[in-house]
């Protein structure tokens, strides 16, 4: 599909191995973990920061559309081409170095390329470790460009967070080169344009080099199944988990016993860990200190047992049960949901983020909404309770799983109720990829719309999956 | 100053007390707390963001030249008019409204105009606080607008950490009010735009209202001072203490001698915490714990004690003295280091931030420097180690206060060092106001200035106190 002349200056500019363009060996960079891919007009791997400046002047140039791809992990379709087979796929995956680590600073710089578990590997030695806790395994270019969250948000906070320096490549003719800080943890010596690459899904350009801050791996973990009196407990819950275990406290997460069913009944690697059957709600909290053990310390799954005590003996009763066991075994319910869910029926998943004290109320008037207009869909709902992050997942009926007209009619649904009618974001974690624009179109203010546009025109050609849309005339 | 057509439909606009014209009622807004102020041709101060909207707009189809205030807290000259009396004040201290808490969502909605002491009173009653800690009582829109940081930003991180959703009144003829994000922990369903305005320091509008997360107030806090071997024992002990305390790590303050030594000689109400005689370097160090003390739980200064009883008894000698004491006695000597040198002499102050490994090394070369070209300035440095902050502040003989051409070399030299040879950044948690216009200028990057001009333009005029220049031809 790419003309001659283009693949051989492309192939020039990103020397062997650079450029694939074989159907065979682009398959991999065509097809994305966890939805339906496209087609690429060619694959363009640089290996270097001058490489991929080469490649993108070039691609702009020559109107070349292309979409800037990590490992390929995201479920928002922001790293993939489309159907069209006119795209090129910017693959990032050999601009995997630096990989340098400073364990005194706490931080590291390495390339766009660089996996998760590659830095957290190197990190390991040196008891250090990128604390943002994902299901995949992305590349550091890819969770700054879509601004990734995870299960231990609640103390670590989002990719954006963590970000103390980028290099970007902008999608303009000269492929320009931006250096975006150097790593200091403070600097208000410029504005902030940093930040706009972070989580801007390519919107403003490719992220060629990161440096992180990193934080000191846990030296004691306790965790726990809570069973909540019923779903108005959760809040009350989480502040009291807030107030008796404060910073030790990484991670409250709540299931649905839809979800958990699912996971239990389809995940073979899963047994129940309820004994008198699987409860309506549960909520996982762990606790974790960094440091080790000290004489005069009780221990801190013991701390964390005397706190659910004490809610349990508390006459509210918003605590009615709660299971404590090795860590691993307390998470293997929450690892699986998604795979349960999967493995059950066709899911249409939402990543919708509400302010924490909404999530409730928009729960029940969506159960509401979903039993009058969709009583064939399943909601199996999970999420970072103390975020205010759900997965907001239902699953539906096997037949029903290429109806896209219906399947499209529940989105609207549900996205009308949660962004009207709550303030909520459809996309609380995930980025903005192609999979959002129609909700970007729908339902982010136009006049955030038309300011987006004209910041990412500033920049240059956008190399975003997500059309931000020419700006309208400003003022 | 202000021509009589515009001072009627400017007072018009805001109502009565609104418009302040008389040169002594005009005092406290052209004052600023620790530099010299200017002169107003005016002062505005609307009620409402319908208000502000409406005088900013006015100002603008008319070309009259403005700028936004706080509290007037800043060190960075971007909250005063220049001498030329030609400029109008905008001062958003009637914007006191609303004063929203949500204790569940550990979250709070405030105008632009409400203090940082009143948030925390009204935030006291729930065991909620702000955890930015200063010297001084600026407003949240300040706050936002030159992204604070502080002495526990090593736990609590910058205003940036803490700020959900904003909104402002662009510098257009409109005066185009931007509402940016509802109050969210995780939105990245738009580009973020909101970011901008953090540390924008008004270069792309006026913040009239903020959204913040709040956290739980410290239940037990413990502190002590300690006296490492020499400068390049002090990071490793910031390690230690990393690994030893963990989260519960709220502070690291370094103290150099001469610092303490005019603390102590001029400010009052201090004493000595020293037996042996003030040390060449000293660090405060702080643990808090959110929870209250719990059965079978060492108290926190005990296991701080036992932290610093192992650092002393270890070989390699990093650590030669601690102190224990009441913690407001510990932070007494920290709290009174400005104090100390403006009494002392002129102050030639900085507000540099390093990577966290580049501190030692910097002071160094900063000190051999001063010595050869700068013998009657003093170094009185003290910082915040944890986070690369250094307020590298040198008191020079009285009779060279207004030697403005000596300052002006001393400063270009000490910049020069810190950003052209550390990658420092010469505004680490002060904003960037007009006293950084030649710094600005100076150090930062060209090609950084050029697209941070032209996404302000996208704003609309800038109504910021530095010029960040018109943009040249980007490509």
């Amino acid at each position: 599909m790419l003309d001659q002349v283009h693949q051989d200056a492309l192939a020039a500019l990103v020397g062997p191995g650079g450029l694939i363009t074989d159907p065979a060996d682009r398959a991999a960079y065509e097809t994305p973990a966890r939805y339906a891919g496209g087609t690429a007009a060619a694959v363009m791997r640089p290996a270097t920061t001058t490489q991929v400046s080469a490649v993108v002047g070039y691609c702009v140039r020559h109107g070349l559309r292309f979409t800037p791809q990590g490992a390929n992990t995201g479920l928002a379709e922001g790293s993939t081409p489309d159907a069209s087979g006119t795209h090129l796929v910017l693959s990032l995956d050999r601009l995997t170095g630096p990989l340098e680590i400073d364990p005194g600073d706490r931080t590291a710089t390495v390339g766009g390329g660089v996996r998760l578990s590659t830095l957290n590997a190197a990190l390991e030695p040196h008891g250090l470790f990128l604390p943002i806790d994902l299901g995949a395994d992305p590349t550091l270019g890819g969770m700054a460009a879509t601004n990734t969250g995870g299960a231990r948000f609640l103390r670590y906070g989002d990719m954006r967070r963590h970000v103390l320096g980028l290099e970007v490549v902008l999608a303009d003719a000269a492929g320009t080169v931006l250096q975006l800080s150097h790593g200091l943890r403070k600097d208000n010596a410029a504005v902030a344009l940093r930040q706009l690459f972070v989580g801007g899904c390519g919107a403003f350009g490719i992220i060629t080099q990161v440096t992180v801050e990193v934080h000191h791996r846990p030296r004691q973990t306790a965790a726990a199944l809570l069973v909540p009196r019923d779903l108005d407990a959760v809040p009350p819950l989480l502040q009291a988990f807030e107030v008796e275990a404060g910073s030790t406290l990484t991670a409250f997460e709540g299931m649905s016993r839809a979800a958990m069913t699912r996971a239990i009944d389809h995940v073979p690697s899963l047994s129940n860990p309820f004994a008198g059957g699987v409860p309506d709600y549960a909520v996982l909290v762990e606790l974790t200190r960094t440091w080790a053990p000290r004489e005069g310390e009780a221990p801190l799954d013991e701390m964390l047992q005397q706190i659910a005590a004490d809610l349990l003996e508390r006459d509210d009763g918003l605590l009615i049960d709660a299971l404590f066991g090795p860590v691993d075994r307390m998470w293997a319910l929450r690892h699986a949901l998604s795979e349960g869910l999967r493995a059950s029926g066709p899911v249409v998943g939402f990543d919708l983020s509400f302010r924490r004290r909404d999530l409730a109320r928009f729960r029940r008037e969506a159960v509401l909404m979903l039993e009058a207009d969709f009583p064939d869909y399943a909601l199996c709902d999970f999420g970072h309770v103390a975020d205010g992050g759900v997965h907001f997942n239902l699953v539906g009926p096997a037949d029903k799983a290429n109806d896209p007209e219906r399947r499209a009619a529940l989105r609207e649904a549900v996205l009308t109720l949660a962004v009207d009618g709550f303030g909520a974001s459809f996309s609380g974690e995930h980025g903005l990829g192609r999979a959002f624009q129609d909700a970007y179109d729908r339902f982010t203010p136009r006049l955030v719309q038309d300011y987006s546009a004209a910041v990412a025109a500033v920049f240059g050609t956008s190399s975003a999956s997500v059309r931000l849309g020419p700006p309208t005339e400003i003022n």
